[in-house]
């Protein structure tokens, strides 16, 4: 193996955040924060659920997913009784909290104070029948595929 | 930030497909036709669970997730309901049709006709016990993972 | 559509593994095995609930998530099931070791021994309260999200 120490830096990543539930959200935000703390140009495109952490009534009430998700280590008989998923998002609110990780709203008002760029995905956006005056004051502008492949150009896509 | 107008435009989408639900199957396929409409060119390369959408006698029958899902805002313990997936996957069409946009099997025709190119994985094809019989014509071949990358090159590659 | 016979080849992918399902976890080994063997310079960073994929613990006992997945055609009322889960697993195992495709632990060995680089996210070993004490010996470092990009210049990010 090749050390990349002369590769040329990422210059811009375009971070595509499909998934509404909190962990799939933090993923997208703690690779765009991490992006931006570099000094990397971040594109954040929200698009199918995971248009509810830019819906200001929804961004702090995002739950973790209890079932579907081996990895908790929760049974399914378990995981679907109604108290499981809010008493394991209050456990990772708790873990972010000790890590210094903001609750979604917070995190986003952070990430665009940095220069991050907040897009919605026009196609879900109208299939869910939502409007800019939906959005946290953050988004930018809804835009269409296309738009966020023209954004994108020069940099990383990562779909999350 | 910088604007990105001076920035290269992205050539080629080299999009997997990994998941066999309704709304992870449309994500890859909206993502594929938005660049085709934009003159990019398209790989589609179906695996794992996502070889559902381009199995002929499955194409069409595709469900939504209605748990593991918390964006989907149903509680567990209703989503477990043997009704419940195809309820929300007769909504999901309904609005899919609303916007335009065609049944998995109708879609993956329209891309294809204009100009994408559709690749099985040869590992997850073997795996399930697969043949090219089993697809529907627009697929071009069963290909492994070491072609996919091949295939791919001077392009962005998204794996939904 | 144009031949890409002219394109660059890929020289390096950096895979993000961020679930810990076996199945979301076989993807990501999957696309870096199938990268080293056409001499592709490999990253693996393991994320979140990925993270299980080198707890040594752990790495043997991951399962096959039974719901929240309707490819896997099997009903949420059937899938919540104790045993269901383990028998799932039971069936891709088999399915894998026909295919001579490794356990995940041999797997990881043998993408290492092939010149891959592991690599664990600092804030999620951070948050599971974690320590190089927990994963196997493959693990190069814990390193963050900005040494994550670093690495991963003049390559694909491919986040599974």
């Amino acid at each position: 193996m090749s050390s990349n120490t002369s590769e040329e830096k990422i210059k811009k990543v375009s971070i595509v955040i499909s998934k509404g539930s909190l962990e799939g959200v933090y993923q997208g935000l703690i690779m765009g924060n991490g992006a931006r703390m570099e000094g990397i140009e971040v594109n954040l495109f929200f698009t199918f659920f995971g248009l509810d952490a830019i819906i200001e009534k929804r961004m702090d009430k995002l739950k973790v997913a209890t079932v579907g998700n081996p990895a908790m280590h929760i049974p399914s008989l378990v995981g679907i009784l109604p108290g499981m998923s809010a008493f394991a998002t209050a456990q990772m609110k708790k873990q972010m909290d000790k890590l210094d990780i903001p609750p979604v709203g917070e995190f986003i008002e952070m990430i665009h104070d940095a220069g991050a760029k907040l897009y919605a995905c026009r196609a879900t956006v109208d299939m869910f029948g939502l409007s800019m005056d939906d959005f946290c004051p953050q988004v930018e502008a809804i835009i269409n595929v296309g738009k966020f492949y023209e954004v994108s150009a020069g940099g990383q896509i990562i779909f999350t």
